[in-house]
């Protein structure tokens, strides 16, 4: 079970950039095209950015909603709990739902920071990211340190320009970076082609996680347009299953073996099934198929580390998940968030768990693995 | 465990049509434009249809190869064993595998008989796929009816044609029809669209499961050009989830109550890990996703069912899958089959299971879903 003395972090949480965050950081030449936040003429506030309207103010911030409005997208800041945008709300409505610690994908920016890669001025691109990421260290997280984690974009556009990103956040508290989960969706080099060597190079010698958040390949599972919504959220994991996969079979596993791939928001009960899966494939094709020398069962434990927000099947299959990689995960304020009830929730699902495994699920691992 | 006299039932085989399947079924005046089998001029044989040739003459039909030979595609029907084409071989093949009963999916007509939706002249198109069926039926299933099941195509462009053409073979014998698990990516109407309504209701009506083969949509899941070619074979089983939480979120089950859906080569042990995200999904979203009214658990047992060739997790999770909707497959003579090892491989798989249980999979099941 869940002891009252563990402190409860969540690896996966989102934030709303705040209207200021690039207004007080980008130079006064860049206030015109830098992301603002303007008024549409119908009542709702929107991002502006190198001249482009981007509707969603604060997408799927749900938090505090019955699940009867969760397809209610907030139109204005005002719409949304505070603890979206503000920090010090933020650690109030951690402490209402019974959570120390909280690590924050960003929102407008996309979580990889796509947004910027999608830029035309990448000199404004590489501004808005570096003023993203001074804004998670040096204020939303500057708040209190101890419980809130701060998570880095990167200038995805450049693995050069993106590694020394890496190594000044690195450099000034950052605890772990956000990269794609396919890169290749985006037009940028595949995880098998090398091209991102100085970056996994990077985080393997900061020892920061690379966290990879399901659609930070700008790209989710569809099957047709008239499908429900919730296609998505059925499908979801089918993400991070690819990206697993993907990376199992890149050099990236042996070529930096010391490197965290953090598969973010896409569960984990499916572990024990792909990785049956691969294993076979790995011992029946590999003699043609360019596949690693490393048997993928010794990777996986090495390097890759997953999160659920309720994932009972995971909690149950945790031993072939591995105790050490199982990690647990708020989503505050998306609609698959149980904010305020996120820690009673939890001590549901691990109450048939040995203390020490569930210590090590809901706090150690992320301790260890993120070096807080 | 496996008892002696459980007789193996494979619910997904593959055959490769022989060269005379079209030449002596379709009327002369189609004989030219018709399938046939021709020679390159590089000492290899090809289909060629519509005046289009088609490389692969026996895709991916490796059965008595060594894994280091997995990669070699045949070039000519002699590089193939007679097995692959001719039924009394096959059954021969089929004694030495230790298997009783034996589904089979076509090859150059495609997985769900998708070459004759991409024809041109749709007339032909038609006198294809019933002269694929009549072979199926009367020539390859005929010479041993006892072993030998008939699993028919669809002419995919026209559901009130697939309807009348499943009720004509359903009279002559056949014991399932192949389905699109996808057929919105093949450009015709969605599972959500009602289009497939007549062609549901024949199933229903005659009692013939629909087998959707991963592939059937004609789209597997890559990563990027240069990921190794394996990435297929280690993603392979996402096509059935997709295509089985795309039929869960239709109205096709709760339309159609008694249909039996059946995911072929797909696996099975991803199921616990999908039916919970489903569940909650469901749960959770229902209220403004357009989700059906009855839980997706209560459609699953009743109207899904899944097949494995050594999927161990899946026969460990075979309560939460459901003992009664899980089959084998052998899979010959593709590079994932275990033949002619195939029972000595299924003995180990079920060595722990109770007898009655491992009968079921084995046997009983596929008897009882497909009425044989």
């Amino acid at each position: 079970m869940l002891n009252e003395d563990v402190r409860l972090i969540s690896v996966d949480d989102h934030l709303i950039e705040p209207p200021h965050l690039w207004a007080d950081r980008l130079p006064a030449k860049w206030q015109e095209v830098g992301p603002r936040i303007v008024e549409d003429g119908d009542g709702h506030q929107t991002w502006q950015f190198e001249g482009t309207l981007f509707p969603q103010v604060g997408l799927n911030a749900v938090a505090g909603l019955n699940v009867e409005d969760f397809s209610t997208e907030p139109r204005r800041f005002e719409d949304m709990r505070t603890g979206c945008y503000e920090p010090n709300a933020r650690l109030a409505d951690m402490d209402q739902d019974g959570v120390f610690g909280s690590m924050s994908f960003p929102s407008f920016s996309r979580f990889a920071g796509q947004r910027f890669l999608e830029a035309e001025d990448k000199e404004l691109a590489l501004a808005c990211v570096q003023a993203y990421n001074d804004f998670m260290i040096d204020e939303w997280c500057a708040t209190d340190p101890e419980r809130l984690i701060p998570l880095v974009i990167m200038p995805l556009w450049d693995a050069s320009l993106a590694a020394a990103e890496l190594r000044r956040t690195a450099g000034k508290g950052a605890k772990a970076i956000a990269f794609s989960e396919g890169p290749a969706k985006l037009g940028l080099p595949s995880f098998h082609s090398g091209g991102w060597d100085p970056l996994f190079d990077a985080a393997e010698e900061t020892g920061l996680p690379v966290c990879m958040h399901i659609g930070s390949s700008s790209s989710m599972i569809t099957t047709s347009d008239d499908a429900p919504y919730a296609m998505h959220i059925g499908l979801n994991g089918l993400n991070s299953m690819i990206a697993a996969v993907d990376l199992l079979w890149s050099p990236i596993p042996t070529k930096f073996p010391k490197i965290k791939l953090v598969l973010s928001e896409g569960g984990a009960g499916w572990v024990p099934y792909i990785m049956e899966k691969v294993n076979w494939a790995w011992t029946r094709h590999r003699h043609y198929a360019g596949l690693p020398d490393t048997p993928p069962d010794e990777v996986w434990s090495r390097n890759f580390f997953l999160c659920f927000i309720e994932d009972v099947f995971a909690v149950e299959q945790r031993a072939k998940i591995g105790i050490d990689n199982l990690m647990w995960e708020g989503d505050y304020p998306h609609s698959d968030s149980n904010w305020p009830n996120s820690r009673n929730r939890l001590e549901e699902v691990l109450k048939d768990v040995p203390d020490g495994e569930a210590a090590k699920i809901a706090e150690l691992n992320a301790r260890r693995i993120f070096n807080l």
